[in-house]
């Protein structure tokens, strides 16, 4: 039996970057997770192939997926919807093979519910390393300006505390790389790698 | 104020390489830990140099230190002492560097107590990897050896349990990269990270 994979769940705030991260992971020639492949009910773009780019599927048979919870998580933007088909995850992981997924905030937080022992890694801002800075910019704005970036970033922050990493996205290669560095030391964990070991020493 | 360093444990099994890798990642220019220098009993060799190599001490100083517990760790071996001085780990730490110890598995157990947050890695020979193949080796061996072999193995790997990490030596150079994998993804722990962002939201 064949050691079960991690679930790796990328988020962050829209905007920060986490299908540019995703991308230069997976051309990476070493990478090797496996990308969740999502369900979707927009028409294929030219070149796009169903069950490499997406699963490309109708309304009804996506709406019977979410009746049937066979979606990890899933929303629906600009009248089209998007989600994560459990069965393809569950299959990955049984095959011993890391998950990738990159998600929305709101979509994290589903899939936390199910998958309470995924890898939840947030992608925050470059700028948020910078708070200060960029909120209390030398008296040259209004007290009102100031308060609702402070409220902003706060709002941001605070999603942070259902994440087990925070990976900041100054560069797109230092992330991938910090990325990349927590999956490893996630298969070092003791937790996971001295179960194998006393198993290797049970009796026949 | 700076943030605080982690406090790195590598240790395992004498005769596993532990002095290997750790000369290994001290060698890679890109490592940002410091090493912590041992306190001895033993006489300077020809080059090595107080401070830098180790800090030379008589055996009374050492045994003053001893009683004003000022060794995070300390064992003798072949008549000299050897300890890990709390002074300069603390210092090292409060200045937010990184600091690495590279110790036997009884010395790592005296500075859990201490230090309960370190990161504590145990280095497994590449061996364990392939227990059952060497311990029951294709009939060859007799019921005794093989039953000795089970209980060395056995305890080599209980000895895990008060580790965090378990880093299996296969390559030194893999290794190396694991370990560095491990430090990298603690440090964007988001416990330790979100705390940082919080605090600088706060109203001077």
């Amino acid at each position: 039996m064949k050691e079960r994979g991690l679930l790796i769940v990328l988020s962050g705030p829209s905007g920060v970057g986490k299908g540019t991260v995703r991308k230069e992971i997976f051309s990476q020639t070493d990478t090797k997770f496996e990308y969740s492949i999502s369900v979707t009910t927009r028409k294929p773009r030219e070149g796009e192939v169903d069950g490499i780019d997406y699963f490309f599927r109708t309304r009804e048979e996506f709406e019977e997926m979410i009746e049937n919870k066979k979606l990890l998580e899933w929303a629906e933007f600009v009248g089209n919807y998007y989600g994560t088909p459990v069965d393809y995850v569950e299959k990955t992981l049984s095959e011993g093979k890391d998950v990738f997924l990159e998600i929305e905030v709101q979509g994290a937080i589903q899939v936390r519910e199910i998958f309470p022992e995924g890898l939840f890694i947030f992608l925050a801002p470059p700028s948020l390393g910078e708070l200060k800075n960029r909120i209390v910019t030398r008296g040259t704005e209004t007290d009102d300006v100031i308060a609702n970036r402070m409220k902003a970033a706060k709002a941001e922050i605070e999603l942070m505390d259902a994440y087990d990493y925070v990976v900041e996205n100054d560069t797109v290669l230092h992330a991938c790389e910090r990325i990349k560095s927590i999956v490893t030391a996630e298969h070092c964990r003791r937790e996971r790698v001295s179960p194998r070991y006393k198993k290797m020493l049970e009796v026949e």
